[in-house]
């Protein structure tokens, strides 16, 4: 049953398989997803919406640039939505095939994989120095300069930041000094609105400086509906006037167009920060203090963790005893069987794994 | 604001400024979309399936293949959902780019050109002779191998069956003998579930027989659902997984896969075909019988006309007048300003077609 692992973390079938229980009965630490549910706003918005399904939506998807890009202060057609941050990913990965070589910072989230060799692109790993990373003390510029095999500026960058699985959130100096080296720069910023925002380091205020930056951006994550498929970039025009020649002209469904009206939801917005605020240090500290457990210090919304064990051997006892889901780290090459990945959830729930952890390792 | 035009006909905003009324107060006859709004079994399926939007979809979809793979009596891994049949489209693209050159049958529904200039295949226009198309009598095959310059062998061909515009059905027999000569057929059947169950032509249950044939199927024209997205593709396996190698791993969302139950909706279907086995042919001899206005015989939920005036001040006094929007073929370039199609709607709907069309040409 293990050789059929899933190479991704929202995969409930296969734990709950392994478990011996329904999905819905596992607590699911492994796809890292708000745990405060889709809002309330979005459920309204996307009822409200049924009635529009019987009419194709509007190719220029004009009404929902306009909300998007108003939420950032750009002009509509800097912005293009898509089904899901994924869809965007696979014309990124087309751009990027185009040049010389691609470079990912190593462990790199496994789309990137995907949608680079769709276009059978030259990919190229830098990896990132895991014990500076976990000492929250690393080098960006000479981590990236030091792995360069081509002139960058013939080359493209794929990264994101926050970075996953690491968690780490590369500062806007190192970004701005990437930018000008490589052709092009795509940065996925999916995780980027977990991070409050006084804190963040997001290239959007940005993108009128650098022609060759594209941002990757979910709706889907922050707000707890996957399922939906909510994404967008941003990026000049000429970029995305490219990417929609390339794909259908109805890529964004009616009902996921209808609940970018959460972007309205400050409530939700400030609910999370403040519970994200008081989650994260309180589950780093708990992990911190097991023996055999070492997280690092990630700043979005879930921790990667260094164990002194076998993580296939704990995730199996993890479903059978416990009904909890953490993601294994298999999918990673750099990562492997030491590393496993956990979402921040509820603090009582945050509590389940600490003390499941705890009986494991001690 | 003519020359905003859209190419497609779903397009209502538009419409609704020429117009001067709210997009929801047009009869909108351009898009062909069946009238009987979606099943209330499909709003339920939806409406359960927020529950899940918290999710990720399975990057397998397995029951929803198991579904659809049931209704047509296949294997699931013969069967590939896809976010609308237009996503299926630009990976059939992407295959049929590879070959020497792709035949199309002119005119061509508009995204077929799309998804093959996106991945620069060489395509070549098949024009249908229009006077046969009219008169019900076509010589597929002839008019198919007198238009090859090229060795079939080599070359794709990209059909849909019924045809659109023209509503036409190519019998099996002859589709047949097509995929017999080329080297890969792409059928778009996204109009095929319109046509009653013992007069379709689908290639679906000889798919085991040709490695070269992709079907391309949609599900929310005939359910009504077109702001849903969902479509699927049949095919031999390998074709499918070379897909899903390309495209990102969430491309259905959990909405339209919880939306397939409408296949078990057997009474939603027997009305859809009693209402369409009435009302086509009630439109098709009334219009006929209005001076200057000639339908083409048709087996689609459409019917495609021939008019003896310009079509495009005929649409504008449509709209200003009645409000009624139908689809000029301005997109199509051999049918030009001369043709508009229709979808077929209700009775009292195509009433008012009818009458508007009257006080017009009379």
């Amino acid at each position: 049953m293990f050789n059929n692992r899933p190479h991704h973390g929202g995969n409930l079938a296969w734990a709950a398989q392994v478990a011996g229980c329904s999905p819905f009965a596992l607590l699911d630490f492994s796809a890292s997803i708000s745990p405060l549910g889709p809002p309330p706003s979005a459920i309204a918005a996307i009822q409200d919406g049924l009635l529009q399904l019987a009419q194709y939506p509007d190719p220029q998807y004009a009404k929902l640039r306009q909300q998007l890009a108003q939420h950032h202060h750009l002009a509509p057609d800097w912005v293009l939505p898509g089904n899901g941050a994924a869809e965007l990913l696979t014309w990124a990965g087309r751009d990027l095939a185009a040049l010389e070589a691609t470079y990912l910072l190593t462990p790199a989230f496994g789309d990137y994989g995907r949608s680079l060799r769709a276009f059978a692109a030259h990919q190229q790993a830098i990896p990132l120095p895991l014990t500076a990373v976990a000492s929250g003390k690393i080098d960006w510029l000479t981590v990236v300069t030091q792995g360069l095999m081509h002139d960058p500026a013939r080359c493209g960058l794929l990264l994101n930041t926050p970075h996953n699985p690491t968690g780490l959130l590369m500062p806007l100096s190192v970004l701005e000094t990437l930018l000008s080296l490589f052709r092009l720069v795509v940065v996925d910023e999916a995780f980027m609105d977990f991070v409050i925002p006084s804190e963040q380091q997001s290239l959007i205020p940005q993108i009128a400086r650098w022609p060759n930056l594209i941002i990757v951006r979910s709706l889907t994550k922050f707000y707890s509906l996957p399922g939906l498929r909510l994404g967008y970039a941003i990026a000049q025009p000429q970029h995305l006037k490219r990417w929609q020649q390339w794909r259908d002209p109805w890529s964004v469904n009616a009902l996921a167009a209808a609940a970018v009206t959460v972007l309205q939801d400050h409530d939700f917005q400030q609910r999370t920060w403040q519970w994200l605020g008081e989650a994260r240090p309180a589950l780093f500290q708990e992990l911190a203090a097991i023996p055999g457990v070492h997280p690092l210090p990630g700043r979005a919304n879930y921790l990667l963790v260094r164990c002194d064990r076998s993580v296939t051997a704990l995730q199996q006892t993890l479903l059978q005893r416990d009904r909890i889901l953490i993601r294994d780290c298999l999918s990673f090459p750099e990562l492997g069987d030491r590393y496993f990945r956990v979402a921040v959830r509820l603090p009582e729930e945050n509590e389940r794994l600490v003390d499941a952890l705890r009986r494991v390792m001690t």
